[in-house]
């Protein structure tokens, strides 16, 4: 038997990943799309605007979208939601169906409360054991798992055996994001054509707060926050797929470059080790060739799950240089929440 | 009377620029065009695989390409060169045609020698005050002046207000560059559509080299290295011209933001006070629009000389960030060298 | 003493082109810029989302946006006034207009009609002298003459010699039109980057029927429709700006390749005769090169208002084949519409 | 038993194909990978820059590149070669081959040959009735049979059905190509950023007479043109892969234009009839979305080896327009080949 799942957001880029991810899922079932009032009521097929490649599954096409609505949650018998919804909407509505079933999402919204997880399952499974005292304080008795941004969500994944190992004292890191980041209609293409945008609202402040809060511990319900610090430059750039990042790493103790390259190269997770079904392994595919990293052969690594890392140099003492690549709508958006919220299944949090 | 100026590696795309750049200039006149023996013999035209908007300048298509050859210097009677010939062969062609007169080479081969300028007008103009001991050193009547890497050459004239100011202790810089710095055929479209390169093949070297280089003193004919760390990871993205670069800057003082865009706003150099002719002014565009500098809007200001600097934060105590822009193939070849060359004429070193 | 001018439409793309071909114009002055009830009140520099390189002329930048409005053109006085604006808006506006002034307008919206002119004045100067009949049918003072749309705009130019020297039976044409034709966010990045899109709507009835009207005669202060088919398939490819055109013509009598060449290459229209300030000459550039025209190299020919024509071949008794080019937003759009009014107060017009 | 099967060409972008489409064939094995003699002697991972996104199939990275030379046919007891190098080596290697075992040809050289089939299967599998004839008259105990160019191979698919239905009296094709069908290096991302070129080298040629061989009839042993004319204007546009085509077809009797959709639609050839194992079902996809085909989305369809056919139109009594779009690697090249050998095989030419 398995879960029946919604998604909020569902006609969104997002969306359209959240049902690629769920669709032949073996523990989730798609039992219910929802959107905006716009696309409510209408057949899947004609609400969305289709970006994705491969074909809209057969069984989603003609399932006729709800508006979101609490309600919804009950009329299909849901057992979780996932939500792509703009953040705007998002504190209300997430906690609306948070009092009944668990709601994985990847708004923004809750990811900075302070009894909210901000998970990603390779890195700080532990933080799921908040959920608890998260129910008991807001008196629900579903609950909300965030998944960060997904220019933190590449980012995290190689900077956890980096701090384990080596501790980490500060990161710069600058990016250069793909245009699917944004939306379908998110950047022109008169704005992009020969060009390059060093500006993404919102973004830097989320990738120089996220990791801190990933990386650090959960103590008696508080989570401590790791304390390095970071800093970054986010760029716009005319790629279809694909969130490249060269990250600078002042690590706390010095290190051996071969050996932070077997470090990273030998991790797993908690994912790998559960064989979570949409786990990709390994969890970072650490390359050698000088000029990969590249979004457009690597983004798709471990069905779009993976992170990639190359050029990895020993700067100087303590500081290391590498760059990553992540899929920015999969590992960094629905395939992220979708992780999470088989991590939580597994952990038995959702009954 | 003009200086009669020659052109080596006159067809390929620096050469173009310089084409322009001299074409009407008022103190030097193109006197001839050199090229590989490919092209020696032919028209310009037929020569050339022109690859720029404006047409080639009249009187210039039909001039016959002459293979590269120091008897060349004296069959037209030439004052100056100007190089923009392969590494590979400038060590022996540049130090022939020095012999007898002045050698402007956006070539890298000399750049680092210990009596060669590597000059930035804006930055360190005293630098040439070595030429007199390179010539007693090697024997030459004439001389070499190189200019930077096209990448370092964005960065430098932004660096100099702030070194002056406050000291800096370090610089992180990741570039996002054109792909024109490859050359015309350098980047296959196959390998940038959709996609982007995180490695230039030596570019991370030079960057990390050549800002101490250029910010640092001449003393006693002795180039001091200016003692900060520069941290570099290149890449390559799909714009024609252009080079972008996110920097974190560690300085030695503590600086208010506000004082910094005045700064970098007030700034002039002795190219600017000199009234070069084709010095920009201002040579910094302080740019406070979030989403600014961006290639395609602002590589040609200043005639592609002036150097865009935007996002301009204080990320904490002494740690500034910006993101600079410059026209590769001006600002960071051609232009740069004969910027260098008016700047020697001015101050009279070549007669 | 020169005309007042004002726009509609003022802060779109056209708008901003229509600025850019009016600022230091000979005989018109720029007085007055209009657009939605969204800018109005508000500085032109903040109300347009500029998208040109140039930046916005000194005097234009703090030029306060007027809603469109009648009463807009006796508060500035205005001569004339030229449309950028929305077709489902333009019937009643532009008439509105039409009462007092010229109006010269971009929009489709009376292209068609019987007593309004769908003016090139380098193909059918004589189609002016319809102003007369239009002014008593409808009880104006003022009059519309309409430029066409941008894709008919390139090819009715080379056909113009083609049909006086041959005849035409049918024109089979394919398009390659560039982003910027459908507005500013009119193409998503993520529509069209390593893509194309064969479908521009109204795109291929517009181009199948104003060919004849505009190729035809005016007789007896009526218009008659040239007797060619047209046939056109419309595709939008990812280029900043310039339509490419692919033309099959089927003439009435045969031709000598070199003659057509010549009588492209000969071509003078009104425009050059009159020595009108904006008219290209020559207004056909005609390309021998085998991969020539190519949009990024020549679109801006004449000043954005040549067409540019090649590889021209006979494919077999009166099959001729050309490819051709022009700017999308000036020989296209504004630049064309300033062409009429030039030509219109040439002709005393205006008064 | 698998028949053993060589590529030559085995490194380039044809020949990476190649080895997608023989991985794990039912019928054929690779067993030989041959290229030039810079590569010969190489593992085929150094000596290939591989482009494709999947990666290189295990098994075949570490296979020694083999020099081409009829030899290694014996060595590797091939029974049959794919061939994928320049035209210019073409005639004299491929026949050394054919001496003695079958050749399966992208290459041009020996397309248009008397006793040669260009053959597609689903248009004129009965061309192969020529092989025993070619046997004779060569003296080979093997034989050549080719696939057509990469923009014909799309064309003549939807052009089948058509000539049957109404007859063809002309086609006019306007191309806009993907950057792939050059080769790797075949474009320069300098000379088609923001640009397209309207010319590929021998393009057109082959467009205009290659369709007429194709769906001409074998006649005792000689080949009878069909007798449309075919004109054709080709373009290259910045798209990675699929070559979309624009096609305006004069048949000789009239149509309706639903006939001629369920016409399409309905298309079955031979390799659909036999289930070759590559070959796609339906062969013709139709589209009625007004902005369908496009190259991004539809390129892939049956594996790269359907033709998408949209935007039909009857422009008038007798011409029909259309829209095709295939993959110019897959359906224009390898897939080709080896969709032609599998219907050489089932024919039982290969023992």
């Amino acid at each position: 038997m398995k879960l029946k799942a919604g998604i909020m957001g569902a006609t969104g880029m997002v969306g359209q990943r959240f049902i690629m991810a769920l669709r032949e899922h073996p523990w989730f079932e798609l039992s219910c799309l929802m959107a905006s009032s716009n696309s409510a009521g209408k057949k899947y097929k004609d609400a969305a605007k289709w970006y994705l490649k491969d074909e809209i599954p057969a069984g989603i096409s003609d399932m006729v979208v709800e508006e979101i609505n609490k309600k919804v949650a009950e009329k299909y018998d849901l057992d979780i939601v996932f939500s792509a919804i703009p953040s705007e909407f998002a504190r209300d509505i997430e906690a609306s169906f948070a009092e009944s079933i668990g709601v994985f999402s990847n708004t923004s919204t809750y990811r900075m409360d302070k009894d909210i997880p901000l998970l990603v399952p390779e890195v700080n499974p532990e933080h799921l054991g908040i959920i608890e005292a998260q129910k008991k304080n807001r008196g629900w008795e579903g609950f909300i798992v965030t998944n960060p941004n997904c220019s933190t969500a590449g980012l995290v994944v190689p900077l956890k055996p980096i701090m384990d190992n080596y501790g980490i004292k500060s990161v710069n890191v600058t990016t250069m994001q793909a245009i699917s980041g944004a939306g379908y209609d998110g950047v022109p293409s008169m704005a992009i054509l020969d060009n390059l945008i060093p500006f993404i609202k919102g973004e830097e402040e989320k990738m120089e707060t996220e990791p801190q809060k990933i990386l650090g511990r959960l103590e008696k319900n508080e989570f401590k926050q790791a304390s390095f610090e970071a800093f970054a430059s986010c760029n716009r750039v005319m790629v279809l797929d694909g969130h490249t990042e060269a990250a600078f790493v002042y690590t706390e103790k010095d290190f051996d470059i071969e050996d932070v390259k077997k470090k990273l190269r030998d991790f797993q997770g908690e994912p790998q080790k559960m064989c979570l079904p949409t786990a990709p392994n390994p969890p970072i595919v650490l390359m050698e060739k000088d000029d990969r990293p590249q979004p457009r052969f690597d983004r798709d690594l471990g069905g779009g799950m993976a992170v990639s890392v190359g050029r990895l140099r020993k700067k100087k003492e303590k500081l290391l240089k590498f760059v990553c690549l992540s899929h920015n709508t999969i590992r960094g958006a629905a395939g992220a929440s979708v992780l999470n919220a088989e991590l939580a299944y597994k952990k038995k949090l959702i009954n």
